[in-house]
């Protein structure tokens, strides 16, 4: 467990282009796009060692390691994927992948529409869960990848996983699925409808074309990332991080600049992502998490809709996340041993809320080692047999 | 338990007009001012069976029956009080009154200056809890009411009937504090906080001046009223109401037009609020709520903050209040038990979340009615000694 680890290092993004046209879940086509992908560790001869890792809310393909021209830039799950870590890249081929409509590389709403000439801004499509994965399918078929050892994410990167069982039943050995749900409840939706609010009220949404008035709804996205940000956290982590400590004074000043330091640290939180993150792309990615619901379909029947999963299961929960709490994944838990699937679950009890997912738990951290060491043996033992 | 009930009928609402200055926690005085207030039932010839109701963030003192221009219009609270019902009015003389910086007829920010004969705007002072109370303790000085029998209220209301007890020591025999909280936490702050950046944010609020401009910040003010309501329900309750039900629809529409049912009724609310209640009230009034912590000047210690307290106290929760949870009660109770405080305490199980405290949950309205049958009869044992 305490094998040294470290980074995967600099790592250079890539681009793939197709020329599509992808037939999307809104009947519309999209094509051509690009998506941006970064891979770590080295693909076996027998291209059976690759992990596809899906993105959350606001990530990216930049997983693990460091930019080649900025060493501060660290790949957000870079605390479980690197050479000795969890999802260990001296065993495993492991790839990053931008979801359409994303705003860091992969064709988005920022990009140019060929049919105008100009950013598509609002008329990019309303992309899901669904269109993601079968883009991604085509990314596995340009590296030659077959069939994934596993498709892993967390939150909406979960709920990608789940889906790529569902689909493509054969084209993975496992599904890892992090603080996720199978869809998302009334209250969900209504976090992600108040912060589309904010988005689509600010003046300077421009009905989603922005760009050509050269100004960003930052104020609406910013109101929008403070809100997620708090159905992020525990109520016990903000309290314990932040309690009703005081910014920089002793007493109460009486007026509504900040006064308290967790009000300081969500308007910081806010300001940073509106300087960064694309308004046009998070109305897209929160309507995707509203929209995935495979059982739908189903009359509600989770279990048929995973009927045709062919991988084995590794579900986590954490005990505080409010916005992704345990019921759900044991509901998915449930689906699966109803379908006799091959299902490990764990539940942890973690202080840090659903953020817990992106964080260095030595209990998480140890399951997914060894579920991942099982997988490499396994793999060897299939490689080279008796 | 099943007399019958009616309702306190139609009510005029009176104002009392006071010159001031009230001095305020944050150092400025207050003056002239007024304050809007109904009243029910009759006043004792000993002035004892006064019960005064303290409001939460958007209700005001019309707090039962319904108006002489109006029938529909209904008090907030006209499930609990009125002939036979829990608080009796035939029992008790009842008073509503709207807080300082209000918008419905008491002084608050949209209420001429003197200093500058235009509306106060963001010049109106950053009112607390503790100047709400010292302002209904002028109003009860003013109706003859030297001791009230009960001073009651939910939420922030529950907040201002603490603080009676800790500030009015000898005015009040009992307090009702109802789903209430000692002060908020982070994640409460964190809330308020976002629903103040998306109305500061709106152009149309115009540094808090916008009266003059004739617009009203409606958007920010909405995003701001939506965010509150995810926040009084519990997440059953809106599974159960509204799950993912979309609405006039069968299928998706991949848009960002109203798309769920949870959606259409948090807009409808949202849009529904802001066309009435005003922006700098809401300002005020959750920064009031950020402020309230008795236990603060004390070294957090709430025991010796309600140490002044003569009070018996009657505490009520709800299991699935989220906002106010029934911790937070219970560290009322255990201070108040430390002061060896007469103190009664009900944990009710209901499923409506913070929004419970205004619902005629049965087991809830029981235990009220019991609580307040025996302040009646201790009045008429000490007015009839035998």
């Amino acid at each position: 467990m305490n094998s040294s680890t470290s980074s995967v290092g600099a790592i250079t993004a890539q681009r793939a282009d197709f020329e599509g046209p992808l037939r999307l879940l809104n009947g519309q086509a999209l094509g051509p796009f690009s998506l941006a992908y970064e891979t770590y560790g080295t693909l076996s001869p027998r291209a059976d060692n690759a992990v596809l890792i899906c993105h959350a809310l606001n990530a990216s393909h930049h997983v693990a390691g460091t930019r080649p021209d900025n060493p501060e830039d660290i790949g957000w799950w870079d605390n479980m994927i690197g050479p000795g870590k969890p999802v260990d890249t001296n065993q495993f081929f492991v790839i990053g992948v931008n979801n359409l409509g994303s705003c860091f590389g992969s064709t988005g709403p920022a990009s140019i529409n060929p049919a105008t000439g100009k950013p598509y801004g609002s008329d990019f499509p309303v992309v899901t869960v669904e269109d993601w994965v079968n883009a991604q399918a085509l990314l596995a078929d340009r590296l030659g990848i077959e069939r994934f050892a596993a498709v892993m994410g967390g939150s909406l990167g979960g709920m990608q996983a789940m889906q790529w069982a569902i689909a493509y039943p054969a084209r993975l050995a496992h599904a890892v699925v992090i603080a996720s749900t199978p869809r998302l409840s009334a209250q969900n939706i209504a976090f992600n409808e108040v912060a589309r609010r904010a988005i689509l009220n600010d003046p300077d949404f421009h009905g989603g074309h922005y760009y050509a008035h050269g100004v960003v709804p930052r104020h609406g996205l910013s109101v929008a990332r403070m809100i997620g940000h708090i159905t992020y956290l525990s109520d016990d982590d903000m309290a314990q991080k932040f309690g009703r400590s005081l910014r920089g004074a002793d007493n109460y000043r009486f007026g509504f600049d900040v006064e308290f330091e967790i009000e300081s640290y969500l308007r910081y939180q806010g300001e940073k992502f509106s300087s960064y993150f694309d308004a046009n792309t998070y109305l897209r990615i929160t309507r995707a998490l509203d929209y995935f619901d495979p059982a739908r379909v189903h009359g509600g029947n989770l279990a048929a809709a995973l009927a045709p999963a062919q991988a084995a299961f590794c579900l986590v929960s954490f005990t505080t996340d409010w916005r992704f709490p345990p019921e759900r994944s044991r509901e998915i838990v449930s689906a699966l041993m109803k379908n006799n699937a091959q299902v490990t679950y764990a539940e942890i009890d973690a202080p840090h809320g659903h953020d817990a997912f992106l964080m260095a738990d030595s209990r998480y951290h140890d399951l997914i080692r060894t579920y991942f060491a099982q997988i490499a043996e396994d793999l060897s033992a299939q490689a080279v047999p008796r």
